[in-house]
């Protein structure tokens, strides 16, 4: 793989300021292109900065493109271990039949994200909580207006040392269980990790956040009736003892944190439930006092606690605004297996050495 | 308005060569800046040359982004006459609000506009169904990875010489009623001019051109039921002498042309109804003789008569694949219009001196 070098290199964040989500990037990318002539090519690693694009590029009109976030940490034994990039390979390359872009050869891409961590492997943040967030995209970049599926597209990493995705961290979050504004729908793009699903869910978010939540729970389109997801979360409660988290109907996310999540409750005994789950059945659970736990899953936000939610002006409290048993048990479980501190028994770190 | 020049412009296209769509851009471009502190600044006229971003800016990852598309035409008197700018400006905004953009000044983009098109005015084609189409656009242009409303946008105006839109010209159009995937839900992004809108109709147009097809007829996401629109234009359909068209439920855009030919059709005694209008209706009334012609009406596709739609396997043929009275009087009369050979009653022309 070509690696071009730059000459200088930038300053690292300071190691005790906070990192926040998305805010620093490190010196390199990861760069391919397409062209219906060579089809993918051009892989590369180089210097992350900004390229140039015609402003009549696709993506700035018809935001064809899809993307992916991975976690890289720090091992006990100095190497650098990613969650499950298999997954989020494929889930990509799933997102790209959706929204007619070309499938990528993984080989690639794998080989790349390698490279681009062994070079950048000092930009891996030390704090707990921190790790090194891995962001692959395919953008459209044919210069023609008529509404079409490009002929030519980039795909690029970038890398961002990152904290918690909450400002509040671990503190419990606020839902609003959102009746008006829709996500997605039967037939949408709601299970691709599709640029425009994150666009269209920014005013339901921002009138949440005027609201003091600090995201919203998102219902199916048809009914209004069934819970789907968060929009940077999968979505769990814990009712009755029981597990439960929507079904993958494909209007949702098919998280790679919630699978996890679903294989490690099924391997500790718990019983748990992907099925069609009605926000009057949650508040019901609630007001009996037999909804105990909820809590979002996400690379970005791990596990987090949920803690809240409001629904038609009724806000209904969690697990006395703590968090939970079974909460605490998946943080405590995935985030140790991803720092190295709980043995891989599933075989989910790719180690890069 | 500051103007930027460039030293060496461009190569027109031959005269005689097909413009198709979208493919040539003129020299120049109108570009203005957001930022939180600022607001809306820096309004310039500069070369239409490729703009650099950082591979973290937010439009490539979350598609916060609206468009607009309006034609200038040449008059016979040689100034230059634009459609209906106003009301493209105010759906923008409209979108800008829908999509947590910041609103424009609307009396800045004006200025803009009218600069350009003065600088630009002899890339205005000659030819017969040809416009110098303009593209404004806003895209988010923050370098950050948190899924948030930017605080920082580029807006930019870039122009195109065009002829037909569908490579057959006025040839009537075949459709394909889609009725497993979907456009747009209540209280989605279907009414805003927003990128992810397109990017999510890729697929069902991809399937729909491989089976010799123009262009999928959206059906309503809750029932796949109701006709909503074409995307790239609003439908029209002519049953019983009643020019039908689908009312604007919150998952239609509200088109100018739409707009326009309902307007010109009440003026000239048509009977006209703006409703909800199933597939089975317009089924029913094919078969049975009622529905004489069917047309779709955009800015791109300007009134564009469709010849046969197929549903669930069969296909129905519309007034015998040729172009009807109402669909040839709506075309005549705002191309009319739009190249100054017909008066404009309506004050729709905006002339640029």
């Amino acid at each position: 793989m070509q690696i071009i070098k730059r000459e200088q290199c930038k300053q690292k964040p300071n190691a005790d300021a906070p990192l926040g989500f998305g805010h620093y990037f490190t010196d390199y990318m990861f760069t391919m292109k397409y062209t219906a002539n060579e089809g993918w090519h051009d892989a590369k690693i180089q210097p992350n900065e900004p390229l140039r694009f015609d402003m009549a590029t696709s993506i700035f009109h018809y935001a064809q493109g899809i993307f992916e976030g991975m976690k890289a940490f720090r091992q006990p034994d100095g190497s650098v271990g990613v969650f499950r990039p298999d997954e989020n390979w494929a889930r990509m390359n799933n997102s790209a039949r959706r929204m007619c872009i070309p499938e990528f050869p993984v080989s690639v891409v794998e080989e790349g994200l390698e490279e681009l961590l062994k070079l950048e492997r000092d930009w891996i943040p030390h704090g707990a909580g921190t790790a090194l967030y891995i962001r692959p995209t395919i953008v459209a970049t044919r210069v023609m207006l008529g509404v079409h599926a490009s002929t030519e597209y980039l795909f690029f990493i970038i890398l961002s040392p990152v904290g918690s995705y909450y400002a509040h961290g671990l503190e419990p979050t606020k839902l609003l269980v959102e009746d008006y504004y829709t996500r997605a729908t039967l037939g949408g793009t709601g299970e691709a990790k599709c640029l425009g699903n994150y666009a269209a869910s920014m005013k339901a978010a921002e009138e949440a956040e005027a609201k003091g939540f600090d995201q919203v729970l998102w219902l199916d389109a048809q009914e209004k009736r069934y819970v789907e997801e968060v929009g940077s979360m999968n979505i769990f409660f814990v009712i009755d003892g029981e597990v439960v988290t929507p079904a993958l109907v494909g209007s949702i996310l098919p998280g790679i944190t919630r699978k996890s999540c679903l294989h490690l409750l099924r391997e500790r005994g718990y019983k748990t439930s992907e099925r069609r789950i009605s926000i009057e059945e949650v508040i019901k659970a609630a007001c009996d006092g037999r909804l105990t736990e909820a809590f979002g899953t996400g690379t970005a936000a791990v596990i987090s606690p949920v803690g809240l939610i409001r629904y038609k002006g009724v806000d209904y409290e969690i697990g006395g605004g703590k968090m939970g048993t079974v909460t605490k048990l998946l943080y405590d479980t995935v985030t140790g297996i991803q720092n190295g501190v709980i043995a891989d028994e599933y075989g989910w770190m790719k180690r890069i050495s």
